[in-house]
């Protein structure tokens, strides 16, 4: 039943290739011709069911979005969002973020998201955590002298070691937040992921950051 | 009748010149001279009743401790602390941390210690946080090449502001606790002034960082 449902979701990726990029490393350095246009390109990593990158797409149309993702059968739900807004600045990635120096050139990127990313909590696992030190690494390689990292998570410990680990390497932080909507301004202002909403009914405070990489602002 | 306690208050620090300093300008520069050696200073600012920097002293007695607070019944209870304790290492001081300026050469602090500090929680009291950008200013000023800032509190509010400001203001930031007892270990690694134990009780969080002034790194 399992292989069934994929090999479907893999049919409706393959059917929607105005959306759905095949194979991403072939468009390494050159995401501009994907797009057709110069735009700065945005990517989230770990797009899940494409809530935020969907909503964001289209309020920004001067910016192209890229949404990756590991699991084709949660990609599709981003990518159908997608469709149904008619959004032509958006593209959909299936792919690990450990491929992500396979995707993109050297200061590709204006931004990356990580919203609600999987904490990873066992110390053991710590090299897992899309904010360690070996992700920081290929994120600043990949994001432009001018560009951020934009953090959000509902997980203490997780907000924790990627505020270390972000200071340890130098990014400098900005508009950090231990519980984002304590200013009920904010919910205007910032587009919530599906688990986000469901976090925020919960009574849980959401943590944010952004992050710019300062090595290369200094270049 | 409170007129009365605090001209006791001020007899018996002035009965303790061997703990009281009357005139911190007048060693600004020289202080290795008051502790008659060249081990590095640690200054509290905001000591209360001491029990943080009294049992740090006891702990390192080959680093010298000023200890400054400007409610002088407050300070007094502090320095019973150290002569019961007979420590030889540590100092008082009767003052505003607006006037460090005036008590501290450049370079001449290896540690500054923010322990619970008045959180000043209205937007338009912001200048009075001890972690405002005009007191941060003042202790990149002062601390030395490789000096910290250690800041401790259980003000969600304030860790927050100071997390941002000291980001701002290009200080790096070190082992960022935002619940320092999570880790159970840290109850032996970690002197507790007496607001926190009495939060800890409560079962409040304990958040916590340190900080290094990397303008000075990079000299």
């Amino acid at each position: 039943m399992r292989l069934r449902k994929r090999s479907w979701v893999k049919e409706e990726l393959m059917g929607s290739l105005n959306y759905f990029i095949e194979s991403p490393e072939e468009h390494k350095g050159n995401w501009g011709k994907v797009f057709n246009n110069l735009n700065p390109i945005h990517a989230e990593l770990g797009t899940g069911r494409g809530n935020f990158i969907t909503t964001y797409a289209s309020d920004y149309p001067t910016i192209n979005f890229i949404a990756i993702e590991k699991r084709q059968e949660v990609l599709v739900q981003a990518l159908r969002k997608a469709k149904l807004l008619g959004l032509t600045n958006i593209r959909f990635v299936l792919g690990d973020v450990n491929d992500a120096l396979n995707f993109f050139a050297e200061n590709e990127i204006a931004c990356i998201y990580l919203n609600f990313v999987d904490p990873w909590p066992k110390t053991r696992h710590a090299k897992r955590r899309l904010t360690h030190n070996r992700f920081l690494t290929m994120y600043r390689h990949i994001l432009n002298n001018i560009g951020e990292i934009h953090l959000k998570t509902d997980n203490e410990q997780l907000f924790e070691f990627s505020l270390n680990e972000l200071s340890k390497n130098d990014f400098k932080l900005n508009d950090i937040s231990l519980n984002l909507y304590r200013n009920q301004e904010n919910f205007n202002n910032h587009i919530q992921t599906e688990y986000e909403k469901k976090f925020i009914k919960l009574g849980k405070p959401i943590y944010r950051l952004e992050a710019t990489s300062k090595n290369k602002e200094s270049i």
